[in-house]
């Protein structure tokens, strides 16, 4: 469809075909600079499902994004061509029929030129992802928000994929270059002290919510840069990373979290890097009686849009060099 | 955009961008038989407000419904050209702005072919698409579901124009049959016994909700039948006209009304008039928090194509004379 | 305070300052026709607790009555004086002490001439409500709609008050007159057959929910009208004798019950019998999410002062001989 | 665990562990009349997820049946031994694993010489327990309520195994007498006209809602006795076959179903029927915010256990003899 | 009403009619300090309606204020005559009738001499107040807490008054002297970089959420005293100030927002200022679950009447000379 | 119940009966080093009831917690042997009756050779703990974690118990040692400066909400651990001293409390006290609607066990002296 008969921000955010940011609805874009992709699949989630329903969540409040981000200066949805490439045609009973629907529709998104921004569903659906961005392009750096590592071997007993495990596979098929992988925000019990230990054999660079607050939200940024460096890198932000005051509509949630000014932050803060794909997953609306979650989850999803339109907007300069990682 | 590359009924309900019944977006359609089209206004409510997120609740449940009408017998998907328009351009702080984009809008989709089928928003929306309606057509007759008569002459002092008007505006402005209107399911305290005589001295056939529960649903069919005849008719339906059980989502709510399978059967029963046009209104999702009011409001929409799928497929042939109102 | 400054059904139901139906809060009124008097006690209910909040959550949703009866023909806003007297100080740590506090505050009402609409809180404030009635008028005939008989003797050990004693209570003290004692509505499991037995024992006339669906309601009312007579007559009605779907916000709710509008025909069929006092209880909003139960609660409400209008337009004459018990 | 400690029913239905009616746990029991187990699986729904916390939520509601059925006049927890076997290991990720998990584990509980009571999780669980049920012994008797036929082929492309296609299967693998097959409830908008066409060339005695409603509980009763007779019967009944108003904490809610009071009918009316095995599928707790859905599915559980409990204490007599289906 | 025969905090917070923090109703007030009026408007809202229920919420949550403040060492109640004057007839079909109807009733009980506490409905209510303290005291000193900076010129085409407007109208209107207003705790997606440089333009001083957070609370609360000064101050609030996790009932969340304890800060931090009126606005119950929202904004209200009685207490000594802003 | 045969931590969240972290069900354990006991009670609130309810939502969202704790390096569940010893008998409708089976059950377990995490109910609920405690351990030290002192004289005129009473009795009881007894967290309105006063005149140390912030978690822990010294502590938390954003589900909140990390950063500080009992208490599932308030009472829960977990392995060793408070 095209939307270009209305001016696109006159529309109100309670009127109107809930697209992602009003973008138009292309499932085959051609010379797209982005396309949001869904992965409405939540069969691998161990506590509350739901999340199948977070792409419609999103998109509906993604209509209170009015364009222009002020920390980061810049309007993603004019400097950037972006569609909304709806929903992965996912199989709810079959993990490995949905994360082979997933890897095709990212890779062909891809073919055409367009950067994936993809929406959970649970978290099972990076592994897919990553697969279609390092089969183009390689090893990739990983940034990896998230309360859980997802590095165990098998969730249940005899199989490989689930929302647990997708990074141990990342890892073992060579997808995640393991130097240049972070997990952010880690914290809660775990099966074991093993839990934390392997992500770090892995090569996870681990810092748990403990040192989160501990080095600051610019202190992490640091981290960050200093790891990933030139690499081309995947972000993977699974909602509950943040904690379930600022973010209850998620299937795991884990108290002792990250505000939604810190995970701003530092979504923000990746300005300067050299970001290739990104994922936004685990937001259940059934549990976000308020909007919230899918609130914030949209205006997340709106900075990575906006790391694009500020990569697309000045070339080469790094971000770093010029202002501090907040943004301002 | 067109979703003809997807096979519409292989998607699920979980699944991809919410317009109604997953018909193709389309503000300026040319050859459809039918325009859905939402108004999201809810200023003229008198209690509780929200209905303005109506039409995105009712596409959104729309997903639900698989095509094929089981009780009329009838795939209106397929036998009807469908679009879902969008939304019309309302403005929350002026009722007259808002009722002229309505009527604005319902007139540029009625010139194009379509019949429209309109989805509130609170009440005060149907007065713009009888204008619509009548420009072209003349005096309509009108069925109205409604636990209130609406025909008050103003609601707040000096205000001709609120949820609570609109049918009082239309039979002066000589919208209306009088000998042809029929208002059901009326129930519940008014201001005085004034409420139900004024409708009736306006014209109205009133057929409380204890009267509906009297004659029963072929009854009730009996007398819209007979009163309706072959005139041309607009039917309006406030989901206020269900139980509250059945439909909590809307502002104000009165005891005592139908069930969700009686409004089928009163709805289905239509089968055979000349529907002309179509609205159904004040569908609140902020008081639904099960989603079952929007549930119910899609299916009733799905009931209102089917109608016109029935025409489609039948023309001339009386419904009536051949099976009972009830559909099966 | 006096709203009489403000036309009182000018003001719309989302505005002012909740007092029941708006009519004036005045803790001792002198010369009102009828007094409702809160009771917010919960601490008697052997599920969820929440019932302390129902008169506040009734209040609320009553604003939603616009006076005039249009079944029973009779605005008991303008043909009584009705006060609302605000809530008892209850005790929620000590029975005695409430059920004290709310005998004196009835018997205090009482005295000033006003007949009391009770709303709990839980089934315990009937029995002192009970009391001050019978104190002034001698044993009661007695109306019980509930699907619990609430005859125990003890609902906890060595507890001889709770929410499932009181009428036990009433029996043992006389309070009521055994042979005009109808219970209607029950239903569900019990300790065991000797809930109902017992009951019938103590001289109640059970009417189980079965029951009432087999005699409907017109036999329902003929049994009622035939065990009462002319006798003095005390309803109380527990919200939860009505089906969850129409009444979910109660502490222990029961399948299979009636629906919203045979309630209303129950209550407004005892129009021509000799009511002296009534409460409504059970009523608990935090399991009321769309405050359908709340909205009900007031009709209900609203009927029993519509009742006491009745009344007082048409001394001597009794409703039945004229029209049929559903109030058309 | 051993409550007996505890005298059981002075518990208090806010108090204590959630095991079903407060019976013991016991995953691996001897001598046990009946066995409560939960399958809470739910990766085959198609649109809400969720009911993978149904029998979490049944177990809690659980708490308020008090023992004794009025209707049937039975104590099933005195005269059956019953025990709360818990949850299979189900594997959301894995259909075939979870189906082969539930089969076995029904089998080993009937060997123990228990029937059992299975709680889902979706309807796809029910195929794995007419396995077991079937191996044992023969070909079963089906009496099926729900909104949908679940009877198609394949409701994912190539994938056999969802909750829309159980009954196919079951009847393609002879689990299933065809002519003692029955569909009670179905209705909405399906696919097109052959989804109900299938059922019906499969074997199905297809009753729709409509039905329900013309032919009243007693007729749909006589229609079950006669088809099943004295087969060895299985029942399995999706919540959905209710209205939402009543059940809408579910995945897929149809408007225009059943009343609480109506199943209540239906189910108690299969009294006197050789009932092996029954399961109750798809509440989903999330969409039920008040948890009348859960306190239905609660009821209905109990209503199967005392049909056992009927069964034990009569041996041979045909209740249908003695008394109207409806229980009284 | 008088409430004085019952001392007001024996009174429970269960208990009781819902006036604010239970001062005597009274519409007319003579000779009282304060009067807390209610506007419950909310056609000027751009997303989520509901405001118009804002007043209503948080009087019931404000009987949970028990009357000493324990940070500004103060207690309003017994140090200042405050009424609860009840609500505006606003007309929700009409914002100029609704703004006139507001400037009255704030103009006239400002001239019985109470200063006035307005409790929104959206934020277009404070136009109309600012003009009523305007019209009296001349140009006032502003602070403005908000997400957004409402100075658009027009929402809709054509239309001058909205909720995004009112601050541009006025300082048209000269309501405000422009370089004693300042915006505080900005953030989120704007139309363009414009919205804030014009909110620059326009002579506000801007504080960004980011700026509060560099500046701390000590910082913010010195750039206000110092832009402030002497003059005569307004302080608006839009609740959306804080971040949706303290307060998502609300229409138009922005995620990042400040802390409840923030806001305590930023205004009990206000002391000393002089104050002469104040609003609180955009509270949308239907989208706050658990209350917390109405409740912050109870204890919010209860702040500026602190600031009031601090002020009468001690009549010009500065308390910024005496102790820490944050009313320790 | 054994759960032996189910290896504990292959059983997933969403699975299983709901014992607190999967521990065996025992009433009368034998040689158990923790017994977690519930005390379901809430007739002593004074705002909203439904604390009752507590025991049984934090038992479920304990199935969440896997069992080892990587701050503070233990796992409990491997390192002590733990019971869920279910619920107290309480009697609503009588707090000494309550009180006294409380006593009598904490009193039974302790005998037993366990210590006691008491999970509440109410406020009042502590008192008979502590009573237990005390009877033989002499006096003790407390921690008390509130937004309210709970040391009003009486809350209802005449009624010494209460849940705003009960560290009062305590104190006159001798349970507490007033310099080794501090209150931390409290804010909010209060009937007057007395409240506090009081409390510090009782001998209590207090840190109010706003001291909390300015010492930093740090500073609180080494003003704990000055007072506590070597003594036996007793801790108790309500909920409420946590900011309402991270608790809703309760029944008094205050806002501007503590942060869900700063409240398991200053029970993680406890390491190294001697912890010989706890409590935790105020949480009502009814207003908690995405369970957030449960899961962090189940992971404060888990904490407490983890202090007892740590000082079984380390012996002697007084943590504070190898590590920060934070249990990084």
């Amino acid at each position: 469809m095209t939307m270009s008969s209305t001016p696109e921000f006159q529309a109100q955010p309670y009127q109107g075909i809930a697209t992602f940011g009003r973008r138009p609805y292309d499932p085959t874009p051609r010379g797209a600079d982005v396309a949001i992709l869904g992965a409405p699949y939540d069969s691998a989630t161990t506590y509350r499902s739901g999340a199948r329903l977070g792409p419609r969540a999103i998109r509906e409040q993604s209509l209170l994004l009015w364009g222009y981000n002020n920390a980061l200066r810049v309007n993603p949805f004019e400097s950037l061509k972006i569609v909304d490439a709806g929903d992965v045609d996912v199989v709810p009973v079959d993990i490995r029929a949905t994360q082979e629907a997933i890897e095709k529709r990212v890779h062909s998104l891809r073919s055409s030129g367009a950067r994936v921004l993809l929406l959970g569903g649970d978290h099972s659906v990076s592994l897919p992802s990553l697969r279609a961005h390092a089969r183009d392009l390689g090893e990739l750096a990983v940034v990896h928000f998230d309360a859980h590592p997802d590095t165990w071997n098998e969730e249940f007993p005899g199989q490989r994929y689930s929302h647990g495990t997708p990074f141990r596979r990342a890892l073992e098929e060579k997808l995640i270059t393991p130097g240049a992988y972070l997990q952010v925000g880690l914290r809660g019990p775990t099966a074991g002290p093993g839990d934390y230990e392997q992500a770090r054999e892995l090569g996870a660079r681990v810092l748990t919510a403990d040192a989160v607050y501990d080095l600051g939200m610019d202190g992490v940024l640091e981290e960050i840069h200093e790891h990933v460096g030139k690499r081309q890198l995947y972000v993977t932000l699974d909602i509950d990373v943040v904690d379930p005051a600022f973010a209850p509509g998620t299937g795991t949630p884990e108290v002792g979290g990250l505000t939604s000014r810190q995970i701003l932050q530092l979504v923000r803060g990746l300005k300067g890097l050299n970001l290739v794909g990104c994922d936004l997953v685990e937001v259940a609306p059934a549990y976000d009686p308020a909007g919230i979650t899918a609130i914030l989850a949209a205006n997340l999803a709106f900075e990575f849009l906006s790391l694009w339109g500020c990569a697309k907007g000045a070339k080469g300069g790094s971000a770093r060099s010029q202002e501090k990682f907040r943004g301002r």
